[in-house]
């Protein structure tokens, strides 16, 4: 592909005018999104407003004259519209992993038989997913909860009548593979398991329809594709087939039906609020609701194929180079296999990730030897691939990767 | 007291100055510190700084480059300072509510003994502290796990030999009533039973001495007296003793020994990073590392000594008014029994606060009739007790708390 057609590209890009709603460093190419998403302008304005007009001026105040309390529902209400959730089904709350431990326990006490006892997952999964599935298993014992491995090809063969919940997260932070969510909950269902989906790398950036997939639970994250900001608060999500009988042990105040009764027995909300626990975290949560307005005005199917086209801009980018072959496509060779990354094994893939970063080129490594590119059609324009690809060759024909300066990891990669 | 005495006390006052740090409203008398802090400058400054400059400027690299990472240690190690522990034995996570989780299921882990099952508390002990071991109880079954209430009063002589642990909170929420910890310690250790203690009401307005005391496990909140912000991250302190062995199910990513390996089996880290769960809420942390430097300086036995001074001031002005017999002090009389807060029981607590906030006194109400005046030493002034007094007297003489507006309650109260 030459300089025109990049050109061209973002000529013709319908989402073009919403890299406006970002704050973005200027000589930086941003292609870790799906580590962390940019700051929209508005976030940075939000946060200002709720620290010093909301809580300095109106101080306790606030929780009724800017609804602070309903937080939680409203942006989880507003999360839903992304994920194809009625809006009752979504709330805001704490991190991934702590959502995740309550959507586990939640799917053993639906599914409720002492038979079953198996969390089945992928080995690649995203570590977190694991380890939490580990803390059920080390608290309640193994006669009780079993985390049981398989590779992702074998996910959906391995789904039987002892399986509790299938634990699966859409796109392979790794590989950037998508499951068909679907077809899993389908064959989970046609042996009474449940369905438990991870949508870290996917919420916002692909066309997620949870209902229409009859998907039971599901957690994703804020801070990647929703963009907003470093450890943003999570969401979580209970088809509402389950919310009469749902249960998690993380009873805190917030999920009581009548917090502000401070009654000594617990009894949870109706529905989603039911996985409330603690006071929400404010600041942090009005950041949330103000980066998923960046999605006024935009459908996920746009998003989509603007992403399908960046991913595929660059691995055909990249193949015509002399120095191709030393990368080892790990994501899915077809565009619609995959969600919006790109991720190569090369034997001195960290190297050559800080030698980008160095460059102003921002990608990312994960162990062993991953280099991940990660698309956020919302701000990623086509001509940043040219000029990251050009500054890879250089880095490429040059060895500059060699550097001693990046012999030594850091401690976050 | 007369007006001379009032402005005489805030002119000896050697936190007097501290007030500077703060921006508090004009023409607000703020007593409710003890529900949300106020907001401290710095925090205002380094939550734009962290949006805009961190997470806007420098993107993903801000985990290495500001620390990022490291915060949760780095704040839990200034905390620890303020709570009388070692740096290492405590961190900055998650809510009050998920901490107590933790340690509840730390301290089962902990005295391993399956004929004890029995975790002791309050009946009026702060209702989420009660729920989450509800929440445990539920999910392990009582053979396990069983939640026993007792009256405050009762509550050292029902430590025995089923006594798993022992939850109290320093401060009583309502009454504002203090517990001796370290007796309550020295007792539990003589049955082999663990305390775990909640700071909520303590940490940042008192001096609490967790290793003297040798309290086992702690957990607290940053938005009260510390001052951090509407849901601000909690802390949560394992006395150094219970590291070697420490186990909670929460087992997520960021409490791995090497997070950044990203194998699949969990291996905990050493020590206090093991109680680490998701990805840390940095732009909510930095502002709690802010927050903490207003102690920059400042004692907490100078604080102590303000509050009590304060708490005094108030109940022995109130006490001066005709009207005073209609307001029962449910706080202990004495200042040394008490911690930085004054509750009263009136038949119309909830109209009075309403008619006190209408005229720019902020004080809370609890139900079923309580109204709560919070007193933060690093910003209130003896002078807004008698500006406090004076409306209240108003309010009271003119009965003016009967407005009908204040009938129906608000959703936070």
């Amino acid at each position: 592909m030459n300089q025109t057609d990049y050109a061209q590209l973002d000529r013709d890009d319908p989402l073009a005018h919403k890299r406006d709603d970002f704050q973005l460093p200027p000589d930086i190419i941003y292609f870790d999104g799906n580590s962390l998403g940019a700051l929209p302008k508005r976030v940075a304005e939000v946060v200002n407003k709720t620290t010093a007009t909301q809580w300095g001026g109106d101080l306790i105040k606030s929780w009724n004259q800017h609804n602070w309390v309903s937080l939680p529902t409203s942006v989880g209400a507003k999360i839903a519209q992304l994920i194809g959730a009625r809006a009752d089904e979504v709330i805001c709350c704490d991190s991934i992993s702590v959502n995740l431990f309550k959507v586990i326990c939640a799917a053993m006490s639906a599914v409720g038989s002492h038979d079953r006892r198996i969390i089945l997952s992928t080995r690649d999964n995203f570590p977190t997913d694991l380890y939490m599935v580990q803390g059920v298993e080390a608290f309640l014992g193994q006669q009780r909860c079993e985390l049981k491995l398989v590779d992702e090809s074998e996910l959906i063969d391995a789904i039987d009548d002892q399986t509790v919940a299938v634990l699966a997260t859409e796109v392979n932070f790794r590989t950037g593979r998508r499951l068909d969510l679907a077809k899993l909950a389908e064959v989970a269902h046609s042996f009474n398991a449940l369905v438990i989906a991870d949508l870290a790398h996917s919420a916002g950036v692909m066309p997620i329809q949870l209902n229409q997939w009859q998907i039971d639970y599901a957690v994703g994250c804020t801070y990647k594709y929703l963009n907003a900001g470093p450890g943003a608060p999570a969401f979580v999500y209970v088809n509402q087939r389950h919310h009469a009988a749902l249960k998690q042990p993380l009873q805190g105040w917030f999920g009581h039906s009548r917090p502000f009764d401070f009654n000594p027995d617990y009894q949870g909300a109706a529905g989603i609020q039911r996985m409330l626990v603690g006071t929400p975290p404010v600041i942090s949560m009005q950041a949330v609701n103000a980066a998923l307005d960046c999605f006024d005005g935009v459908s996920l199917e746009q998003v989509r194929a603007k992403s399908l086209q960046l991913t595929h801009a660059f691995q055909h980018g990249l193949a015509c180079h002399d120095w191709a072959s030393e990368f080892e496509l790990i994501s899915p060779p077809q565009a619609q296999h995959r969600g919006s990354q790109l991720s190569y094994a090369h034997p001195h893939a960290y190297q050559i990730c800080q030698a980008l970063i160095d460059r102003g080129v921002i990608a990312d490594f994960r162990a062993p030897n991953y280099i991940r590119f990660g698309f956020a059609p919302l701000y990623n324009q086509f001509r940043e691939i040219q000029v990251a690809l050009e500054q890879l060759a250089d880095i490429m024909e040059s060895q500059s990767y060699l550097d001693p300066r990046w012999q030594q990891r850091l401690a976050v990669t």
